[in-house]
């Protein structure tokens, strides 16, 4: 477990430290593929930039298939459940919903997330892992968008409505990539939460 | 111009013969980069694949950078022409006009552009090259659409609908990547064919 002293270990439960090192990993891994991108993504790299050993990290995540597909899904489940505090009410505002389920798209994860998406499909190891991975990530979206915005999906066409929502979310991260397309997205989020509303009823 | 007999000289003039080779270079590089990937995408793999010499695929791209942005811009004015070939007489059904501009998203092209894009958002010799190429293919698209669509922007929401419709293929396009998404993104255009008809009267 690295470098602590007699004193934090009797200060800290193991268990504890533990988790905090995993969690240290998992977040720099988010960092690291976001900036560098898979071919720039190891987990020494990763190690270094978290501050903790090689070896550690390798206790922690034996492959590098492993770290990163644990720290895009660690930070996806982060995400979700800070989604569903926005708004823990109910009967929220749906541009702001829509919003802020566009936010989720534009930010590191997203970034961290395409790299992953786009090494799998052509690096044989991590394609079903990031596959599974992806279905699981994005089926729990598709159920908070349905709960924020209030969809009642046995109405027919209230699922395919949220599921092109979250499909032009993503099409908005990627448009986000390369430039800051923050002024266009505004607008483009504003029009498609007011088509959404009228189809929503 | 590698291996070409002295009678294939005669027979077609020489710029007719330049321009086949460049076709074929970056038809070649298209795919390329769609199934390798930019870190497999190289000007010698590329010559292989379309059987010219790598002297003559320098000839006419002198870097990588130069083959693989050209591939991507030919590729995309390509698919720009016969998607307006496809409705030549202008009044098409909405649905059949919302399936072909998804359908731009879904093919070898978008998967070229794709890594192209990701490569590019961490390769310096690429970003702005990319960058300046997305924003020029994203307006011919958008008045593509615009024209297909029989859309009029001067009313209020139209322009924002059109491109949101556009980021919605967009990101149906990398729901694809790794899976066949084509049952579900059938079902998703449908609606939003729908919405998308109200919305623009």
């Amino acid at each position: 477990m690295g470098a602590v002293s007699a004193v934090d270990r009797d200060r800290a439960p193991k268990q504890d430290r533990s988790r905090a090192t995993r969690q240290r990993l998992l977040e720099a891994a988010v960092a690291c593929l976001a900036e560098h991108g898979w071919a720039g993504s190891t987990v020494s790299a990763v190690a270094e930039r978290a501050g903790v050993s090689r070896g550690a990290a390798q206790h922690h995540f034996p492959t590098r298939e492993d770290l990163f597909t644990a720290a895009v899904e660690y930070v996806a489940e982060e995400r979700s459940t800070a989604l569903r505090a926005l708004f823990p009410e109910g009967g929220a505002d749906r541009h702001a919903v829509v919003s802020a389920l566009v936010d989720l798209y534009t930010g590191p994860l997203f970034r961290a997330a395409l790299h992953l998406w786009v090494a799998a499909s052509h690096e044989e190891q991590l394609g079903p892992r990031v596959t599974e991975l992806e279905a699981r990530v994005g089926r729990e979206t598709h159920r908070i968008a349905v709960d924020l915005l209030d969809a009642d999906e046995s109405v027919p066409g209230v699922r395919e409505s949220v599921q092109g929502l979250l499909d032009m979310a993503r099409g908005l991260g990627l448009a986000n990539l390369l430039t800051d397309d923050g002024g266009r997205r505004e607008r483009v989020v504003a029009q498609w939460a007011r088509l959404l509303d009228d189809a929503l009823g």
